[in-house]
């Protein structure tokens, strides 16, 4: 049922000056219906909650993991199974996951949460208020640990592009990793929208009864926005780290919530925006 | 009324072991919330349609751009005035926009929209259907016109980065520049997200009444994702370059709509997915 995460396409490439016609790798970008199911008394209520477009692979952790940092799903109990839906036609196939509920657990779907649409880099949908963006109280985390090795957190990168192995055929797609405070690498998620790529690490997690990630670290190939930030603090990560820059958001989630955030990250240089008091020598 | 679109931030830089507090500068990330205004016989009906979390600078164009994108607005006869709205509470200050439509205009917003949230590179919301993504009928193009020097095309994203004044100091934006086939810039815009930075390229010339953008090449900083040819597809761009990757579908539409689309376009190499008779030496 999975859909490949890349596809054949003809290119003409350009070199200095010359046109060749040559067979080349694309990363797939195509729509993932997100529904959410509840069974209650017998009777099945099917609802459609969001349309991602994603890099097909992990669907099942893309599912739960928006659904959890969305504030909708609690933890695995909540969830009886995950599945993909039968296809009303061909090109749905493998595109529409049904996240069943548990008998009896119903979320008031209608009131709660509404119809909504995300896109490659998009995670936060159906709220029209600007105040409506934190769907659950976070979980607290201790302000010092884990302690974090200069040395450790400027390896890191590396590791993750070594891992990367779609973007090496297509350097089309953005990678989030998660990290434990020795180096160690536990999950590595790659997809065209960085916030998918989070989200696929997120429910991972989820589905492994895992959350919250306190003692971890979340890399993200990126920029950190404010929706990687709010992410990272629904499972309580306590350091996010990006290869690129952070926005003015991103720094006052961080600072509000005791995330360290780490920004430029290279082998021999970094910013530090908030928590410094993690990062040791 | 408008914000700033940078920020002075406290930051820790590590550098070879040493660490050193000093002052630096990161991008603005805020919500913008767009509001759609009908008159109709004296009253008036506000609608708040999409929040996105976007860089403040060139807000009305951000908020038409994604209005005309969606299929909601269809030319700038159809808007009476575009205005902050009065904040409700001090934060909210430059952070909404009403688009106040020509009076008797009514867009039926209750049946054909519904409430949307989008996020730094959201542009599509509201949908929960994996059909209902073209709003519209987008213009039709030239198939043989603009013709594209090789040269041109390789000079763009050179002249791009020169522009780019916010990235300079933060190393945080994305970029969409409008650019005309003698290779002369029309529109720079920046942006922590990018569908946003093509929303105010496109909301520019909506506003100039310069629609649709036949004989002009789009050029984006990052990736070519399939919502970044939706919107050029709309705006009737016949040809969308990309610094980085394109994805399968954003090939798939080009070459659908006749779009021509070049990634990982460098000053002495590129690719062509689609499109490639406009391109000439």
């Amino acid at each position: 049922m999975n859909r490949p995460a890349t596809k054949d396409a003809r290119v003409g490439k350009v070199r200095r000056g010359a046109l060749e016609e040559t067979d080349d790798v694309v990363a797939v970008e195509e729509p993932l219906e997100i529904r959410i199911v509840e069974r209650v008394g017998g009777s099945e209520r099917e609802h459609s909650l969001a349309v991602t477009m994603r890099t097909p692979g992990h669907d099942f952790d893309l599912a739960t993991g928006f659904l959890f940092a969305e504030g909708i799903l609690r933890n695995a109990e909540d969830v009886e199974v995950v599945e993909h839906a039968l296809p009303r036609a061909a090109e749905e196939t493998g595109n529409v996951v049904r996240v069943v509920l548990r008998e009896g657990l119903s979320l008031d779907v209608s009131s709660t949460i509404r119809s909504f649409y995300t896109t490659s880099s998009c995670g936060v949908c159906g709220k029209t208020s600007l105040d409506a963006i934190w769907t659950r109280k976070p979980p607290s985390m201790a302000r010092d640990a884990p302690r974090l090795p200069r040395a450790v957190l400027a390896a890191m990168p590396e590791a993750l592009r070594r891992e990367q192995a779609v973007f090496a055929r297509t350097g089309g797609l953005h990678a989030a990793g998660l990290f434990r405070a020795d180096g160690g690498i536990v999950v590595l998620r790659e997809d065209v929208g960085r916030h998918n790529a989070v989200d696929k690490v997120i429910g991972d997690r989820f589905r492994a009864r895992g959350l919250p990630l306190e003692d971890h670290v979340l890399l993200v190939s990126g920029r950190a926005s404010f929706e990687i930030l709010q992410k990272a603090v629904m499972a309580g990560v306590p350091c996010v780290a990006s290869v690129g820059a952070p926005s003015s958001l991103a720094v006052e989630v961080a600072r509000e919530f005791g995330v360290t955030l780490v920004g430029f990250l290279r082998r021999d240089s970094f910013n530090v925006y908030a928590g410094a008091t993690r990062i040791v020598d």
